[in-house]
């Protein structure tokens, strides 16, 4: 997919692709695949790639160390991807569309039938800080 | 060229592509096309685009209101580009290759034969704050 899209990875970047599911062992339905470009103290890309239907749980990026938590800009570049934002409902993003999604915000998105690969633009990635609505979910 | 690289703008985008030629009128050697997806007091996030020998002239992001200043993320899309980071010397990144830049560091960089692409993934952008070398550029 990500070839398709134009996006080129170095080989060390293709074998580490993490794969997410979330714990919930239904990764057709739930989880993502993702690039990790850059993750410093202040700044993190990745590529979210969503095979179709697949989707990314609700969760919330809570404030750690004093900061006010994970801010994140979401930008469709393949594909569509349906997402819910708290305090803003649903949209769809198609390629060109983007969302910025403030801290601490519960959001999740889920792509169409077509798939989707989602640029993510934000602050330091902390996985672990991660707070999911459904309670089974280990990050 | 962003099209041809597989990256789809919104109509809105297309009207506002920054086109920066440093003062210097000389845009055909010095000087850079830019979308900015976003800038918001935390995260940017841009795709700068270089025509065939088109470079950005040296410069450095200093310390602002009392924050170390711009660290930058820069990856290589499409395309090449040489690379100058001031105590690392020379590089050159094709498209995976990417490269950050500590804040306050002095570098340039100018595109091959073929133009470049290069996605910018970085703290806030506040261009007014950039030292340039040249002292007859006004960003």
């Amino acid at each position: 997919m990500l070839a398709e899209a134009g996006i080129v990875l170095t080989p060390a970047e293709r074998e580490a692709i993490e794969v997410a599911d979330f714990g919930l062992a239904r990764l057709d339905e739930i989880g993502l695949e993702i690039v990790t470009y850059v993750n410093t103290e202040r700044v993190c890309a990745k590529e979210l790639v969503l095979f179709p239907g697949q989707m990314c749980p609700e969760h919330r990026h809570p404030p750690v160390d004093g900061g006010p938590g994970k801010e994140e800009t979401f930008r469709c570049r393949s594909g569509s991807v349906q997402l819910y934002v708290d305090g803003h409902g649903e949209l769809v993003l198609r390629p060109g569309d983007q969302c910025t999604i403030p801290p601490d915000t519960l959001h999740w998105f889920r792509a169409g039938d077509e798939g989707a690969i989602v640029s993510e633009f934000s602050t330091q990635s902390r996985d672990e800080a991660d707070v999911f609505t459904d309670p089974r979910i280990v990050r």
